[in-house]
């Protein structure tokens, strides 16, 4: 028996696409049993489009034509929400011969993290098991696989095969606890597993497929690429199964890397823009921000915009400009100096009698916001964010400045992972001005300012933010860790200050344990 | 027995502001059984603060420390959030004589519309009677009494009355609806029925208090002033229960109203602002914020920029320096027509070959946006957002522009709505000017601009929006509603489109049964 593992990047909602992009693997899979990833149909998170009559509609016909195709030989795992008597079920349908053979409803549904079932879907309560051509598969869903309580009532002595399909995103620990997991899982049960995850991005979301097979020794038989739409498929028998081949092996910058070229692309392509543009400041997060637009839809597709004021050092505007010509993106450079004094005349009356503080810098960076928003508007074309998280998690950012845009592709990304970044895109291809990685981090929104007249230097900066944000420590765990505790105090203060701005900032790669998205929901108005 | 029901405004987070607003209810009811709302310790909902360390402690902490109150010979059931074992329980602590004496633990946990109770808590699993001077009370916790499967095993043949402490959320149905519950239920069980809730603003949501007590009969002896922190005290014997008195009634407008000056009120105050500022336009949005705000916090909180550039017309300054002055608002005249003029000099070579269009309104919006910002942070004053839900739906609107802003008080009401309100407003006091309602909607970015020149009219507009955003109806159900299919179809489209701006918006009062918040749960990138 072929078994094809079909690594699938869907569009949430648009059932007829994905149905379409379904069949064009069916077709190319002629007497396999093919297997597609959880909620291949709607694509995940489908989020409240659930509730609406329209999309039960359209999943129950695209259904119907997929039955249709299992009439040409080919067999389907297919992942789908399924509406059942008023309830919404997380379900993988086992599609035969021109009938749903088997329905599997999730079991343990996630209702942490990033993860909200339980507001849309009903438990299922019970083991299934179907039998493909002599193979007696136990099938689960993503959770499934990881609640020790599901598992352990998962196979039976008949079952020869573990088979979990999966929508589960990116993290940078992930794909490493999905494999240790998946071996333990094979052991405990001397079973192969055959494991297949989604891919591409979905707003914050990133599914990074990284599919594979072990054999009942927990070993790694076969292996997708990760971040790449496609399928591999193999020969299901005993002898093949414990057959090891090698692993590929990605490091991790890597993978990040190819995380955010991918998230970034699948936001602008799947939102239907076809180029972007970015403020290229001459610093080190709108560089980085630049090398991967340019990864992510090609140097033809994005635009930079230089604004200097009478703050920006000649060396910023010499340097953006080099890394335009590296990458052979068109710069436009735009001089804010009028504007800002325009508006220090239209406001002199009114701000009569006051000092000159951060109202000003803010004015100088929501100038440039504006600016890019206006060619944002002009040539339809994304507006890329360039902040970092450790901005993002203390507000060293200005909103509607610096903060406008659409997408901020590096928003999960340390300053420390920022430089570790730009480092691993220069070991490629010298596209980043060494400068522009060695010099003193400075927003230049005001004279000879720099990031550590504000803050602690990043390296004290981030594993902080690390432990307060992925890790939930407490003061005094994380001065434990040999943090200075008025260091740490002023920090999360900071932080909790700053809930405000980041619920009106635009959404961005997660590649975290834990991103300022759907998983970090704490209250703006607090007394905590 | 004296019972007092407690209506507690409490800041979320804040657990000894909290503790010390309980306190300070205890000292004023001697002798008296006290009944504090659902978390009242922690406020509601705390979201992921619950996730830390610290405020475990400082709950652990504050009961303690309210255990010893009751020694002075008050009694207290108090919602708090109840850490066991490594899990969260939503609770509600009778405490007694210096003891806690039962814990019920919340057995229906919402995991619905603004609700995310599952992320948090762990399920309860049986009833608690508690028995206080003889007399025998049933607990629960909202959902609870609501979930007729749970409500059935809440009661015996011994109990004397069903207490229900409460974080039930505002919206213009809810209090009808909680009441014909609670008269179900009270005469399903022949009980009388103690109701307490929380009062005040968290973020987007209001609590609006209107507790109350019922009858055997399900009739209303007791009831709380709405939108009011505060208590009301009542002595439980069974003639008391059996006089009925008369219902304080309230149209609906009247409390809309007063849910948008509280929802205001708490954002302002519990984020430790003393001053607001608004953009004040000449048009009906920013005339109802500015009624709004001024009840919210007074007058001398309050300031008024109009910012009038070539569209605007001699009629718009008018009637916002005629509301200024009847409401004696300071208001600052600032124009932008130098600043609009630079900005197209800053922006002619980029531009160049390209006809003016939506991108020159918006650069106007934003140039309004990034003064009022300026002011915000020159005079460390909240800007409230004047937009209303019509527009924040369709995206009529300019993210950074007038979406821009930290707190948008009209952010759930329909411009239909809007038009009800400010007449409302004008009926206890004449404040806006006739003209202002009378006025046809206009945005006045462009020369005789009309919303209608982009939008149906809004008598068409708002109820297709309610069907599609309150009650989920597809294109087909709205169009039996009466609506021209195409009309239909651009509206969802639109509203679909503008998700992304959505995103980005600051929170605002939620007053209908659902908002663009936590209840609106979209993917930006969407094919559906």
């Amino acid at each position: 028996m072929r078994v094809n593992l079909i690594q699938l990047n869907p569009i949430v909602g648009n059932i007829e696409k994905n149905c379409d992009l379904i069949i064009r693997h069916l077709a190319a899979s002629k007497g396999q049993l093919c297997i597609f990833p959880e909620l291949a149909l709607s694509g995940y998170p489908p989020e409240d489009l659930l509730f609406h009559s329209g999309i039960q509609k359209r999943i129950s016909r695209a259904t119907d034509i997929l039955k249709n195709k299992t009439r040409e030989g080919v067999s389907l795992i297919l992942g789908t929400p399924y509406y059942e008597e008023g309830k919404i079920f997380n379900a993988a349908l086992y599609i035969h011969d021109g009938k749903i053979e088997s329905i599997y409803k999730k079991r343990s549904l996630p209702n942490y993290s990033v993860f909200d079932e339980k507001r849309y879907f009903s438990e299922g309560n019970e083991p299934i098991f179907i039998n493909h051509e002599g193979v007696n598969f136990a099938l689960l869903i993503c959770e499934d696989f990881w609640d020790d309580n599901i598992f352990s009532k998962s196979f039976s002595e008949k079952t020869d095969c573990i088979l979990v399909i999966n929508g589960s995103p990116f993290d940078y620990n992930k794909i490493e606890s999905r494999r240790v997991l998946a071996i333990k899982r094979a052991k405990e049960c001397q079973l192969p597993v055959i494991y297949v995850n989604l891919v591409g991005g979905q707003d914050e979301l990133i599914f990074d497929g990284s599919s594979f097979v072990l054999n009942a020794d927990g070993e790694e038989i076969i292996k997708a690429k990760p971040f790449e739409e496609g399928s591999v498929s193999f020969e299901f028998s005993s002898q093949n199964l414990c057959k090891a081949e090698k692993r590929l092996e990605s490091n991790n910058i890597e993978l990040i890397y190819n995380a955010l070229v991918l998230g970034t692309r699948d936001y602008i392509q799947k939102n239907n823009f076809s180029s972007v543009l970015l403020g290229l400041s001459g610093g080190i997060d709108s560089a980085l921000t630049l090398a991967i637009a340019c990864d992510a839809i090609g140097a033809e597709g994005v635009r930079a915009v230089m604004m200097p004021s009478m703050f920006t050092s000649s060396m910023s505007v010499e340097d953006a400009k080099s890394q335009a010509d590296l990458l052979r993106v068109q710069l436009d450079v735009i001089g804010i100096s009028d504007v800002m004094n325009t508006f220090d005349h239209t406001l002199r009356d009114v701000f009569h009698g006051y000092e000159k503080d951060v109202t000003e810098e803010n004015i100088q960076s929501r100038i440039r916001g504006l600016i890019l928003m206006a060619l944002s508007n002009k040539f339809d074309s994304l507006l890329l964010t360039t902040g970092n998280k450790s901005e993002m998690a203390v507000g060293y950012s200005t909103l509607y400045g610096d903060m406008a845009g659409g997408f901020a592709p590096i928003k999960d990304c340390s300053k420390t992972l920022v430089y570790e970044l730009a480092r691993y895109v220069n070991s490629i291809k010298s596209i980043i001005p060494n400068r522009v990685i060695e010099r003193e981090p400075t927003a230049e929104l005001a004279p000879d300012q720099k990031d550590t007249d504000s803050l602690p230097p990043y390296d004290v900066l981030d594993p902080i933010l690390e432990l307060f944000i992925e890790h939930d420590c407490s003061v005094d765990q994380i001065e434990k860790n040999g943090f200075d505790r008025n260091t740490v105090i002023k920090v999360l203060n900071l932080v909790k200050r700053n809930e405000y701005k980041r619920r009106q900032a635009p959404p961005g790669v997660k590649i975290t344990s834990r991103a300022f998205g759907k998983d970090w929901r704490y209250p703006i108005t607090s007394g905590y």
